[in-house]
């Protein structure tokens, strides 16, 4: 009485399945992605916009979407956000007027520095947890088998 | 000219960033499980849901959802369309009249029975996909560290 009882689960299949597995790991890490950026209010999908535009600037919107993974309705409202903040800016592209090209603006640029110190201690934490650089190397090894 | 021009992205620390690399083989893998299951509109938290009362019949809804990390607004809306379907039902719990109880319906047994079919099919794949069941199982060993 009084400690709260938790019910034992049989997890069946789930135990090592592998979408499941990997769906719980990444809500862990994203959870302590979001811990680690709450005073920004950055979420992961953004950080990974700020960091393309940041280390490829003026491509297309459609370019950086598909780089990504992201779809095309999500991709809009995250730049949206980003330009309401100031960090991100759509240009019309040069050799074609029809697009929007992506670039930081100067106050982005400041961010995207800052972040990266943020962004390394919470990798640091992970790679820690996975027990090194090598585990972290063969887990990297592992999951692209998947994307490919 | 009439090929499709692909930029060359810079990923910079995305290359090997745990959290992003881990969200995109989840959805290559959720990918996956989807064109599985297009035709019963299973989608992998209705599977891991239905799977989980099949195996523990009468856990209280709150005990499901924290067993498989769903938030409360979400897990409601899964017990929704899976009671909507005729999969699922609640029942008052015998021993507290204000707390549901879930459990398979008759047709929801026989659905648990089949979609294990479907979902040995894709799991095979994810596995060929990695190597085989020794890459599978150092995998699990090295996400479950960022769970732990």
């Amino acid at each position: 009485m009084g400690t709260r009882r938790h019910a034992i689960i049989n997890y069946s299949v789930l135990s090592d399945a592998v979408g499941y597995r990997l769906r719980r790991a990444q809500l862990a890490v994203f959870q302590d992605f979001g811990e680690s950026f709450a005073a920004e209010g950055l979420r992961p999908a953004d950080f990974s916009v700020v960091l393309i535009i940041k280390h490829n600037p003026g491509l297309k919107q459609s370019e950086v979407a598909e780089a990504l993974g992201i779809q095309r309705a999500n991709f809009v409202a995250i730049v949206d956000g980003l330009e309401g903040r100031d960090l991100v800016e759509r240009r019309k592209s040069e050799t074609d007027r029809r697009v929007q090209a992506l670039f930081l603006t100067p106050l982005g640029e400041q961010f995207a520095d800052n972040m990266m110190k943020t962004w390394k201690a919470h990798e640091d934490r992970m790679i820690e947890k996975l027990g090194g650089a090598q585990a972290r190397d063969e887990l990297i090894r592992l999951v692209n088998r998947l994307t490919e």
